[in-house]
């Protein structure tokens, strides 16, 4: 069930705090009756693990690598800046615009995840983001929609905006 | 099922088109296989609905009624310019205090609407704002995600961010 390289790691370190956290989610229920106890608590590893992936992949240069949080889909959504990117490729393409090299790329950093299920197979991230760079600290928020897909978790909709 | 001022009308007036509305919207099926096809055509159709009775409250200077979208809940989030209010009292104060008179209001606009249901209680919309001032015209995006509550479908997360 659960995927990345950073998450084994931590289970096998940290057994104890990994029951922890499983049981934390726990009490979370659903409204509908559902029981998708044991999913929240996966999904929510799971997609805190896919962000930190991303993070990792953009401070290596790797947008590429960084992309593979996104579904790999024509209807995959980037909203930024008033304007709306749809498809994967289109993501990707602005991405590889706006960021064409390493200076512009800088260093990036999500802080202050917040990660709500809102089904077994959906769910909702919050969060901060800073780039640090040589001549600026752009920041703002994101609000991710993501999906569990046969691949596993991804995001299917991302509207970013940087603070002013 | 339906519910809100418009559909009703909208329906008795060209019930072929509602029928036409209805059948496009039923393909799309659920990967959890559970049968919710009735209830994303009326997701979209109330949905719809809320928005534009938003819309008509803020153009008659009613912050209180557009106010209703949102879920009266303490985890109501309303992320803005590297912002996050939380809860409907934070938003409906931000609100009060941006747009203290009916000139600051404007005439506001959603367009390109576009509702996914994303389970049988939740859903995103994204779409288009603009307001309308005698001395600007600012406008942008928004990203909602949307819960079936008891009282009906209410915005329990607000992303809106501004063309620059």
């Amino acid at each position: 069930m659960i995927h990345g390289p950073r998450v084994p790691t931590l289970v096998t370190a940290y057994p104890a705090m990994f029951a922890v956290i499983v049981c934390a989610v726990l009490p979370f229920g659903s409204a509908t009756g559902v029981r998708i106890e044991p999913d929240r608590a996966s999904a929510v590893v799971q997609i805190r693990s896919l962000l930190r992936a991303q993070e990792a992949a953009w401070n290596r240069g790797d947008i590429d690598g960084f992309m593979a949080g996104y579904a790999h889909s024509q209807s995959t959504i980037f909203v930024s800046q008033g304007e709306v990117r749809r498809g994967w490729e289109a993501v990707r393409t602005r991405y590889r615009k706006k960021y064409s090299d390493r200076a512009k790329m800088g260093t990036l950093t999500f802080f202050d995840l917040e990660i709500t299920p809102l089904s077994k197979d959906a769910a909702v991230a919050i969060g901060r983001w800073e780039l640090k760079r040589t001549k600026d600290r752009p920041h703002g928020r994101f609000t991710l929609i993501l999906r569990l897909l046969p691949e596993g978790w991804r995001i299917i909709l991302d509207h970013t905006s940087a603070a002013q």
